[in-house]
């Protein structure tokens, strides 16, 4: 699926001449706000959420007494992130299930990578909203979210109140799917939309350099899809998820 | 995984004496309520879901004058199907974000099987509701919800509404974790909750008799998986599904 | 009202067969789910609900460091229970005003038979939830839910948390109705629809065996109602109490 | 219990020196506001509700299209009311199990007494507000309620709306309860709260002046009651609601 | 702009030949009710507002422990205080922009001229619930409420829990627009329906009989306006204010 | 107020240095995401606010058949856009007062200079997000606000929807306040909390360059205001408006 020749008609089939097996740009920017603890502005091509971190010395009423903290996230799309324009969430009185989902996701995601027991009994909640969407935006808001919480134990180091980071290792997420018949990695909104199998791939990198899952999420939009084409995609997924975990480390060496 | 020793493990691991490689008994009631177009008690085990199917003759707006019809699918549990009671949804005003994932995945599972051009202008409403829950209500619920599905499109058949079924196929799930270092097919709450790796598996069966997958949600709930573990999990449960599309057969067949 | 001559003019109104002072098959499974201190599906012909009843070691604020318990109940009918779909109230935000009459009353009928002092700084829930309904739902739930609440006693004497009962005395509930003039017991939703006057009666019965009023809800849903109809329904209405906590004894007795 | 013997108890037994079978001091207030086409302040003693009538040329949706009208009613206290404050269910964000309870009476009463059919496709809506509350507030929206929509007709006439009333009937209600062993007749507050037996009667007169029933409501707040005490509170209601529609009439004529 | 020449020109414009620098009749009616420690009925002319003030024991979270009170304030309108009928926020769930901005206005507003500190740890609350509305109920009600709010601190000095008033000065609040280029005092509904520019101005007057400021709110509804005609507006509300001041002070000393 | 003395008292009171009546650095950058039809990001220091401006083709029901459209916005801030996280409005469920009044404010000043007619029935909607807050994100919001409506009219005009622009005269905010007795232009955050009176000031700027009012609010947080403090401000924020119009022309000229 990673032949060159299959880049050729890759390069033929995605609208900004990007590889079957291509990331698009992505950009971390560190501080893009000044009050939180970690602050990111991440984009992968056209979409761009902003990640926050935001430490605050108490913990959910499940987890007071227990000596451990609490990682949780939120998401939200600002209305016009859209092509068209969506309702406001808080207008409307109530986050839909899509916004829930994703929120739960990226919560799950962070929460495993982190030693709750080391963070103390304090919460970092990741805030990630989206200021532009073109497909991706979950796995942009998880990979720029893990930078943001390591800005945020950075802070909390240099303040003192810890001594080593209760982050284990790096999560990083990307989306792949099945377009025409070919196995894409990242979509951005126009695939995303005609593809007929859309999978996002969380996975952490260890000591040794191996990936492991965390989450896998998989949906036939169109035809139900066989082993042989999710071998395809788990695959393209693991190989985005390695220069990813790249680019966040040196977003945080910068 | 499912070799003779490993059964011998799992022999001992689970509570039942099932093997890893197991499914609990499943039971298949329909017509248990005498009001729905479909009405199917499904009881994996101790897991007890009951699925309606409710026609509609009118479709959401976004179908409105589109010539196709709608499937959908709502979720709930009684607020004492499980151990310790829960919050009804209905007085609290709002269903949490797991009803919500979990409804919209039986709502995108059962429109997967659907050619919604052949369903005509009309809503079909899945209801799953649990009566008694011991880990997998969502798998039980799609499983069930499809059988009464069927119901529904044969009533809607007998009445001369349909000349011949828009259900293109049958589809089952099944959940799969990894316990102790055992990978296990359709995991009961004990499993569940000490499960490192836990999957949902969502699958149709071609007249060739091939799994295709739907849907696949994995979760690392403690340490991270592997490819190799996500291979094991994936084919136990399309073993599972493969059991289980027999099983809705005969149900339907008796 | 309830001479031979009327029985046989019910005879020929009644659906059913039944006298007009019969009551439908009563049907009393307890036991029903596993989890529940009390778990109860009641019949009252095809309607169907499923009433338990959950112990939990603490009361709501206004009985806090009082000494006493408290018994509540709530109530709610699966969408599809009903002859078309209804609106599932926790995907609506809010439980209808007729749900909430309902389930207050419940919950007051049930804490006129108990000893809250007795019962000691414990809560007993009862969720009576319609499988399906066929009229009566509320009647058919008051007299389960008692016998709910019962088995819930009984655990909490096994597990010695209580020494003797506080539940002082049985209490069930059934509606009358004045359907083309003739006074019915029992009324089915066909009758339900029908009739003129509607009337709920809850009571108790003293260890003389007389009956004693806990509730009264009579409505005129056509025609206002005279005194002589009034106490025609009331007589009609004890006749059937008083076969119903026979009932319940005997299922208790099982 | 009407005897004189009997009055000379409840002379020392009621706050106000009326005897157990008396009316509170009922003043109905015409045109209490200018905007509404009935607007009336009614007073049972020191309970005061302001009851509007409100006219819309138009019909909910399950009247659309069927010639006919519709009559409802909403309720609410003012937060200080009462005794001590209570929350402001505007701001609290929904109107409790009490309130609603209360409005579906109230609209149901009036309902009872119109021919909606001659009321034409347009809709009654009888708000009442309690301004100040000392027991029996829904009974005295009831009264007033009836006094309001008579204004609201008549304004229909007189525009020429309508030529004949659709009114058929007066309706009235008052409260009636079991204090001390003693059957009271339009409980104040303190008496309410003292009760044993608590009753709700809402009755329509008829042209040859005989009482019949369109909603009896009896509560047991503290010992059930027996047959002949519900027989005593029946008398006394009917009693108080011909001093009611007497009063009604008499303010019409004023 | 308030010269002789102008109150002629005045008298033909508005509906009630009052002058353009002219209050309507102002009305106070104190103990209105009588379960809460202020209860004021206020009438700007047809506009009635029951402003109440009730006091409570205990202060909101950011403020306990802080040896300071809270003084706060809700507004509300009866359905049919209008010409036509509005919705009942309560039905509706929510209170809507307009009742949010007016009652942190009303609150704000009396916060200024009290001292929470000599109030000590307990709560004012203001409920302002307009009965018939003609324009200026948010005024109205801030000048009621202020009476009220003085009558609860009366109270609480004569119950002891006080020794000094914490009320600092008077607030008073009246409207100011310009309506056919002229401006004037204290709105009534049409005349607020026609105007260019809406004030509302809320101040305090202190011992040496100084106005100053607590509230400008000014808009322009048509037309912007110029700092000359703003000039104009705030002379005309500071005599209004005045006036109003001295009826509060007669209203108390009655 | 703003002779030089005063300037060089204010150079030591404010933290950056400005003058007591400079604005402090604003910054509009112009097609800032790109889906929306006008988007702006404006800065007044560190204060950033994303404007988006979006077209819809419907009005509101109350402007549905009356050939002229509507202009509305709504308005949020980030969580984290504060010095402490604020709850997120879209899942508390609710937007609170002051989200309400800020969005209805910036509506009403964006539709003081729109002529409605010359729109056309479609809508404007005025997204006006805080990335980060600094103090004066109210009139942030406006400023910027009207540049983005204005690329909206120029996308419409450019589409051939409209011929001429239905933007009537520019608009702009500002805040000014009083801080230790002095009249400070543009409050920072640490300002606005220390302030004793906080005034928002919307003008618009006729073609001879005069300065109209379209809102004023002005609010004492600590002591009341007299009108000459008054005056000072009503000028100083004159002199923000002419600077901020002038910003607004050089945004939209490049």
């Amino acid at each position: 699926m990673n032949s060159s020749s299959d880049r050729g008609a890759s390069a033929t089939l995605r609208a900004d001449q990007r590889a079957a097996d291509q990331l698009r740009a992505v950009r971390i920017t560190r501080h893009y706000t000044v009050h939180a603890e970690g602050s990111v502005l991440i984009e992968f091509g056209r979409t761009r959420v902003l990640c926050t971190a935001s430490v605050e010395e108490r913990v959910p009423p499940h987890k007071k007494g227990s000596g451990e903290g609490w990682v949780t996230a939120e998401y939200g799309m600002l209305p016009r992130s859209t092509h068209t324009r969506s309702d406001r969430e808080a207008a409307r009185g109530k986050q839909n299930g899509r916004t829930q989902e994703i929120q739960r996701l990226i919560g799950r995601s962070l929460r495993a990578v982190f030693d709750l027991k080391a963070l103390g009994e304090r919460t970092i909640t990741l805030d990630c909203d989206v200021l532009q969407a073109d497909g991706g935006t979950r796995t942009a808001a998880i990979t720029g979210a893990w930078v943001a919480a390591q800005d945020a134990v950075n802070t909390l180091i240099a303040q003192g109140k810890l001594t080593t980071s209760p982050i284990i290792a790096p999560v990083a997420a990307v989306s792949v799917g099945i377009v025409e018949g070919q196995a894409l990695l990242d979509l951005e909104y126009t695939e995303d939309s005609a593809c007929d199998t859309d999978m996002n791939v969380v996975m952490t990198v260890n000591a040794a350099g191996e990936g492991h899952y965390i989450e896998v999420q998989g949906t036939a939009e169109g035809a139900a899809f066989s082993r042989k084409e999710m071998d395809a995609l788990l695959a393209l997924a693991e190989k985005g998820i390695h220069e990813l975990v790249a680019l966040q480390r040196q977003a945080l060496a910068a």
